[in-house]
C-alpha cells in the first residue's frame, strides 16, 4: 500500500455503490481506516451479494443508503458533494444474466447511464472507477490477455458490462469526466457471497470444502485462471481513484500466478482440510458461455498506476478461510 | 442479384422492423417484387425516418404495423410465423443519442432483448438480418477497417448499436437462433429522412444542394468515407436473409470507392447544378464524437456470401436526385 493513499483519502467524501458487497465493503473498511467519509450505497437485492455483516467493522463509522441503482431520482443526491465515487454495483453473476437478461442489462448498462447523467448535470468533476470485468472479452484467442484483446462476449453479462464501462469511458472524452475501469479477474477473499455458486466457483468451492462436501469441477479442471485476492482488487480502485492519470483509462488486472482449477480446489481442500474433488462434463449451456482459459496481462497498469497483486493463492486462502470458519452463521 | 434470390424469398413471411424507414422501405418494395408476404413494423416516431410514402409503390401488397421496438408485448405477436427478420428498427442519429442517451439504449440494446427474447420463446428458427454500425469501430486505426478492428465507440450510438448486435450472436452462439448482423456504413438513396441533419451528411448535403443553399463541411473537407448506395445494401440484406453461412456472423459493408467529404459535396452540387460550398471549422462538441477518415473492408461477406457493392457513387446519386426531384414534397 502507498504511503501517501492514506493521506490522499483522508476526508474525502467517497460514495460507493455496491457497497454492502464483497469488494464494496472491503474498500469501505480501507477507507474509513484512512480517514474517509464514507457512503455505501447498496439495493441489497437477495442473492446478489450485499450483506449487512460485511460492514460490521465500520458500521458506526460510514453511511449506509440503501437504493438501487435502477432508482434515477436517489442517485442524483447520493452524488452530490462527491470526491470519488466507487462504482461497484452490479449484476456480476453470468448464470442469472442469462436467465433474465433485460435485468441484468437495466442494472448493468441503463443504471450507468443514470449515474453518468447524474455526475454530468450536478457534479462532473467526481472522480468514478468503475468495476469491469474480463469476462467482455468472450472466448479468449490468446493468453495472457492485454487490453488490445479483441472483445467478443459470450453472455449477456459481458454484454451488458462492456457498455456500462464505455459509457464511464465516453463521458470521459466527451464531458470530461475523469472516470476509470478496471476490468477484474476472478477474485476472493472475506466478504464474499457464500450462499450460492451463480457468482462465481471460488466462494463456493471454499464453501463445499468448509462443509465437507464434493467440490465438481466442470471438464479436466485444467481450465487455467487468474485468482485475485480481495486486498490486492481494493488496492487497485484506491491507486486509480487517486491518480488522474487513470482518467479515461482502462485497465485489466490479474493474478500473482495463474492456477489450474484443479490445483486451486486440491489447495482450498489442503488447507481447510475437508471436503473432496469430482471431475464432471460440461453441462451444455454452461459450457456454450465458457470462456475457456484466462491469464490477464496487468502490465498497463502496473506502468500507469503502479499496481501489481501482493497476495499469493495460499496466503489469500488462509486468510479468507479463518474468515468463514469465524463468521460462517452471517454468509451461509 | 442472384437470380435465386427471387425463388428464395417468393412466399416467406418476413417481418421488417424499421419497415417504414430508409432501407426498411427499399427492402420492402424489392421482397414484394419476389412475391414475399411482406409485414413492416414501425413506431413512426418523428424525425426517426419512417415515412408513410416511402411504401407508396406497395401500400397494397403488404401489411404495415404501426408499433415501438420497445412495447414487449407487440413484438411476441409480430414475430410469429415469420420465417426471416430484417432488424433495421433503430436510433440511429449520433446527435439524438447524445442528447438521450437512455432512449437511445432503450430502442438499440433493450428492445432488442425483447425481440430476441420472443424469438427464443416463440420462433427460434426465425432468421434475423441485424442493421449493424461500422460506429462502433470509433476512431480508426488504420484503414480498411476489416472486423478484427477493436472496438472502441466514440458516441452513446456506437455503445448501444455493439449491445444491439451482441445479443444477436449470443442469441445465435447459446440458442442457435439463426442471426447475423451487417456493420452497415454511409448509406444513400431514395426514402432517406431529409428534414434534418442528425442522420447522417449525405441526405443533408443532397437537400441542401437541390434548395440552392450552402453545403456546410466541418474540417478542412479530407475525411474520408465509404458512400453505398441503397440498393446495394438491400442485397447485402438479401443474400445474408438467404444464406446459412451467415448464422452468427457479422459482416462490414463498403462503398465501391472512398471518396472525400469535399469531393462528394462537389459531385453532389454537380449533379443537382445548385447549391455551393463551404469548409466551417469543426463544432467543438461534434469534433469530440467524430471518428476520422473510415474506409469498410467487405472482403469478409464478398468471400462468404459473395457481396460487393455494385453502383458508383455517381449513378447512385442520379438517382437519388431524380427520386427528390420528384418526390419533394414528401421528404421536405
Amino acid at each position: 500500500m502507498k504511503k501517501e493513499l492514506k493521506s490522499f483519502y483522508k476526508d474525502k467524501n467517497i460514495l460507493i455503490t455496491g457497497g454492502l458487497g464483497f469488494i464494496g465493503s472491503n474498500l469501505a473498511i480501507k477507507l474509513v481506516e484512512f480517514g474517509s467519509k464514507v457512503t455505501v450505497m447498496d439495493s441489497l437485492i437477495p442473492d446478489f451479494g450485499g450483506n449487512f455483516f460485511n460492514i460490521a467493522p465500520v458500521k458506526d463509522q460510514l453511511i449506509v443508503n440503501i437504493s438501487d441503482m435502477r432508482d434515477q431520482h436517489s442517485i442524483e443526491r447520493l452524488v452530490e458533494g462527491k470526491n470519488i465515487i466507487f462504482n461497484l454495483s452490479g449484476q456480476v453473476s453470468h448464470e442469472d444474466g442469462m436467465e433474465d437478461p433485460l435485468v441484468d442489462l437495466q442494472i448493468n448498462a441503463v443504471s450507468q447511464v443514470y449515474l453518468l447523467e447524474a455526475l454530468r448535470k450536478i457534479n462532473p468533476s467526481a472522480k468514478v472507477i468503475y468495476a469491469g470485468t474480463r469476462q467482455i472479452y468472450g472466448k479468449i484467442e490468446k493468453t495472457p490477455v492485454d487490453e488490445t484483446h479483441l472483445v467478443r462476449p459470450t453472455d449477456t453479462n459481458g454484454i451488458s458490462k462492456f457498455a456500462g464501462e464505455w459509457y464511464h469511458i465516453l463521458y470521459n472524452q466527451v464531458y470530461g469526466i475523469p472516470t476509470c475501469s478496471l476490468r477484474l479477474t476472478n477474485t476472493f477473499g472475506p466478504r464474499q457471497l457464500m450462499k450460492h455458486s451463480r457468482q462465481g466457483f471460488i466462494p463456493y468451492f471454499i464453501r463445499l470444502a468448509l462443509d465437507n462436501q464434493e467440490i465438481r469441477i466442470f471438464g479436466d479442471g485444467n481450465q487455467i485462471r487468474d485468482m485475485m485476492f480481495v486486498d490486492d482488487a481494493v488496492n487497485a480502485f484506491l491507486l486509480a481513484g487517486e491518480n488522474i492519470r487513470s482518467n479515461g483509462n482502462y485497465y485489466n488486472l490479474g493474478g500473482i500466478k495463474p492456477i489450474s482449477l484443479l490445483d486451486f480446489a486440491n489447495l482450498i481442500v489442503k488447507i481447510v482440510d475437508k471436503g473432496s474433488i469430482k471431475l464432471v462434463p460440461f453441462p451444455k449451456e454452461r459450457e456454450k458461455i465458457d470462456i475457456g482459459s484466462y491469464i490477464g496481462d496487468y502490465s498497463k497498469i502496473n506502468k500507469e498506476l503502479g499496481w501489481s497483486p501482493k497476495v499469493t493463492i495460499e496466503e489469500g486462502l488462509r486468510k479468507t478461510v479463518s474468515y468463514y470458519l469465524e463468521n460462517k452463521k452471517y454468509y451461509w
